[in-house]
């Protein structure tokens, strides 16, 4: 943040302001609190029959890697939303949804990942905009090398693990902090 | 948003970008686009034997009301850590975590409410600056006509509902929408 949003000032300084015990984005002109804070992706794990539907990414970062049709959740929308948004932006499927399924902390790049588990309506799926292909995806053939985010991978664990009882609990997760 | 934060011009408009199905704060100046995204409310119910930690805010929104201890997620934290630091800064109290509790959408504030259940270190509790008191409340006293905010009701209830089985799902549901 180099200038205030709310007076355009470049009199921003990065520094704890009274009475709070972290450093945020001040304006010294304006006097106002500029907060940053986590960001959600809601994704979702969308299969049909005993397949997992996975998307190559067309865009950065981890363009050509496959993941779960996943992004950011907007304003205006639930996580179910968001997810099956997601679903249908990414691989052009519309989901059932089965209920919550992963929260995922990714504290060193401030985003929680939440996904929902969902299958697809008539098997029909394609290809979305931000995807360069899509794929259904048996336990066996899954690019477990090639997958995109820690989350993705462990998102789909999870998944192959709780399908052996049929039980399903949500799972959470820290992912391991990095610079 | 009425200025733009990284190149301080007053150029901003509030449209969909190309590419893109939302409105958004565009400068058209730098052509940066500022997205805005929920944010995230990580709270704790705490219990000591029979009881519900309650903290009374000292601040707006709804002071004066009762509340679970909930804030803002931090960026650097994860939902666990938010949820026993907001229940550090407004009860003074230590918490042993349980898991995860509730989530709630509150769509029509950006926001999304999770809580944590947990309980009292040793039985400590007191009163953090954001509260006015705090207070270790049975089911029948609980203040039902006087909490701060739908979610806090909500989790109660469910509380008290899943209690009786000893078996604590994690929640979901979406609050209602407003204007």
């Amino acid at each position: 943040m180099r200038f205030c949003s709310q007076c355009g000032s470049d009199q921003i300084v990065f520094e704890v302001p009274a009475g709070d015990s972290r450093p945020r984005h001040v304006c010294t002109a304006c006097k106002v609190i500029h907060y940053q804070n986590p960001r959600v992706i809601a994704g979702c794990l969308v299969t049909h029959e005993d397949k997992v539907l996975l998307c190559r990414r067309a865009i950065e970062p981890r363009r050509n890697f496959w993941t779960l049709p996943a992004g950011f959740l907007e304003n205006g929308e639930s996580l179910a939303e968001g997810a099956a948004r997601e679903t249908w932006e990414e691989a052009a499927a519309r989901v059932e949804l089965d209920g919550l399924y992963g929260v995922f902390n990714t504290v060193h790049i401030h985003q929680i990942h939440v996904f929902y588990r969902g299958r697809l309506v008539d098997g029909v799926y394609g290809v979305g905009e931000e995807s360069l292909e899509t794929r259904l995806f048996s336990e066996a053939d899954i690019p477990w090398e090639e997958l995109a985010f820690p989350t993705v991978h462990k998102m789909l664990k999870y998944f192959f693990e709780d399908r052996k009882t049929g039980v399903f609990p949500v799972r959470v997760r820290d992912l391991p902090r990095r610079k």
